[in-house]
């Protein structure tokens, strides 16, 4: 009776950690690896996004739950905060920070993360959402589509700062994900636009004309995977994208997406873009191969090309090593619109989550 | 028998982990809401401090413990580390950063944190001195006084660096705080006061003339508190304040504040200014109700008042949602220092803490 | 049989959260002190680093491991991330960022970090390797030589970004580490050199011509210690260090270190700099004393001459207090180069790990 009452005393001081536990969950990846690209130096960087993040939910009772997600960045080569174009440092919770309640309604969310266009994408994306030039994502799955152009200067582009997320339960497969911003001001540079430097279309520091907002509808039904998405930007841009994807057997999937964007708002010719990327990913044991393969077409300039291999190699189900190769053939000067550059970038390191 | 062993090598196992545990509690809040001001377009933000903390004691034997306690604070709606004005970034733990000693001589801390007038005045103010403007805590309840005019540009204004944190026991419901800062330079931009833009009364990166300190005492019997408490700045503003709350039942809790600050030293006309606040909390169920009626009044310039309305309603002990309503009426030009401004402002949001 | 079940249950609940545990580790330092140096006002400050730190191993099997480390630096007197010159705010994870694999071949990691030298250097000197002036790691330990001088304005002077990491199994006593880093850009200053300020001989954002290394070998035998290391920054300057420590009794250590750096690729005349450190430690009971003296002779300028007494004294194996004593005589106007002036700094104060 004893060792019963010890027992039953040893598990409540545990259910008492346990408890404690629940509160806050750490967690993160640490993405490390060599990258050469055909015209520049031997570099170590990263593949993937480095996060070191701090994330709970809260039982309230009724099936109703509060959750919030604080998810730093950062650059494992250098030590410092994730950074932006020219080494400016992103926000310290670049990854995200929100905050919000969960029951039968859906998920409701209060402040800065990913939009709902842009998270529901990379799911369609071959090399997984990774930012690496080696993988699609940031360039050709987006068409070269900003979501928040009057940001700070250096931020990412595939956010909303001051915004509301609204993720549905699932119905018969389907569910509906939206984001609205608020119009307010966010320290932005001048975006210069139709106007010009001395006058911007939108001056330093300037209020959105309208309220952002992104939506993306998703389907699932077994082995099929679809998204349809729409987003208007703080300066108007548009942007609408349809994927899929498809388990063709229990280790091939195959992937495909096509993003339009229209810059009608700022640009007076050739505002709209349009891109696609293929893909396909090949599991073998612990080895998983991906492969892609997209175009960009921006009016007025030439073709943007891209051909990805990659393979992932898992040591356990937290830690893989990989290796990639990729061919990129590119317009990078606007002077000579017509003539396209080729760059081959490739990678090997390590990916560790915790 | 081998049960038991079973079971006290568990414990044992257990009390590790229970002890690792002990070493570092990390904590936090998160509050996001939506807010509107009359003359401002709809924005998210935060009603309450959003903090994400490290803390631990350690048990040092006769009664004697090691404490630490290492603050971050954030703006949940934009990620970044919280921001003063202008959108200046202030330190990483600018809730605080201690080290110290506790015993029965009281608490002795190393570090930056609340001067002891700014730490005490919080528990004599309606919405519980959050930094909100619904709330008093920031402007009223500090009849505008900073503690700290020699820090950072977009520092806070109620906190010490560099600074010795002493806390008595408690004698008979008396308690005895102080903090008393170093006179060390801390990269400040000039401080104009009685000077001018070519020779301000303080350079930057100006070592202070005295020490600043801070000194508040508390007396606490059954539903009574009082606070009197005085400090005096780097650039000897002085301040005075006198405090005290009262349960009338146990529900229902008045409290009032008067405030008094002289900056004589640097302002050479007008240098008073005195603030009173009055307010009270009802809690009915789940449901907390707030109201407070405040005035300030500046030697030449007209009265500031404020009325603010509240109500913070617990889905559980860790979760509730809040709504509130203020009316300001201020002097917000100083060439028309007769003038006031009428702004009301409303929110309504989420506070999580975990 | 059911109590004996409830108890196994309990097992694999708690190895559950065992495993839980082992994937972060949170830990940390905090030290703050009083510090007054004769030609400085009383200021409050650090003696050793402030950390607050994340990291893990995972088990990949076959003795194969996974392992990172992201640690924070942060100032406790003012709240913010470490400061280098001028209060130029270092990386977030400024004690370092790596990750990588440990087996049988050694332990290979990825990220930004102490080079072989540096890392190895602080086990020889007398203060175990504290930054405060009171100590002689920063400035003659290691002769005046800076790793890092191509990173950014402000950076620490001790650490290589985008390296490579490898340190040896240990074989008989022997032990090898290296740091490799490539030559990529780290948005340097332009760093004038043999060229001029117009024509600065490294300009800005500037490749490294070489990859910096560092090497260092070490062997332990019973109560013998020794190192010998060797390390070429991106500038091509070049240190050379040896070092040996001798446990005389249980409670005596005697130790000695020799270094010299050349930067004959950057400096005109008197490239070169010499300095050696002695030191002793010494345990009674809690206490432990502390004793160095050393020299560093730079070609063309006064010696530097430092003597520090210091003692710790422990209230558990987490918490120490601190007071030192230390008279450094050095040069510090290059125009009269003869001339040295005598600078006491004393200090007193708590470092308390979590």
């Amino acid at each position: 009776m004893k060792k019963s009452l010890l027992a039953v005393a040893l598990l409540g001081a545990f259910a008492g950690v346990a408890h404690a536990q629940s509160a806050v969950q750490i967690y993160g990846t640490v993405d490390a690896g060599m990258i050469k690209r055909t015209d520049q130096t031997l570099a170590i960087g990263k593949r993937a996004n480095n996060t070191l993040g701090f994330k709970g939910t809260e039982d309230l009772g009724n099936g109703l739950k509060a959750l919030f997600q604080l998810e730093i960045r950062y650059e494992p080569d250098s030590g410092t905060i994730e950074q932006g174009g020219n080494g400016v440092q992103r926000p310290l919770f670049q990854g995200q920070s929100r905050v919000g309640l969960q029951g039968d309604f859906g998920m409701v969310r209060l402040g800065r993360g990913l939009t709902a266009f842009q998270e529901t994408s990379t799911g369609f994306e071959p090399f997984h959402g990774v930012p690496s030039p080696v993988g699609f994502q940031t360039d050709l799955t987006v068409a070269g589509y900003t979501s928040d152009p009057l940001g700070l200067v250096g931020n990412s582009t595939n956010r909303f700062s001051n915004a509301l997320f609204y993720n549905s339960p699932e119905f018969s497969g389907f569910q509906i994900n939206t984001t609205i911003a608020t119009k307010e001001a966010n320290n932005n540079a001048p975006f210069v636009g139709r106007g010009s430097t001395a006058f911007p279309q939108f001056p330093a520091n300037w209020e959105a004309p309208v309220n952002p907002f992104s939506v993306s509808g998703t389907y699932k039904n077994g082995p099929i995977a679809a998204m349809l998405a729409y987003e208007r930007n703080a300066v108007e841009h548009k942007l609408m994208s349809a994927a899929a994807s498809m388990m063709v057997s229990p280790s091939l999937k195959l992937m495909g997406s096509y993003t339009r964007q229209d810059r009608a708002t700022t640009v007076l010719a050739n505002p709209k873009t349009k891109a696609w990327v293929l893909g396909a990913n090949y599991t073998m044991g612990p080895g998983k191969f991906m492969a892609g393969y997209g175009q960009k077409t921006p009016d007025g300039v030439a073709k943007t090309k891209q051909f990805s291999l990659g393979y992932e190699y898992s040591l356990s189900k937290r830690t893989y090593l990989y290796v990639d190769a990729s061919r990129k053939q590119a317009n990078v000067n606007l002077a000579t619109p017509g003539v396209t550059t080729k760059i081959n970038t490739y990678d090997v390191g390590v990916n560790h989550a915790f």
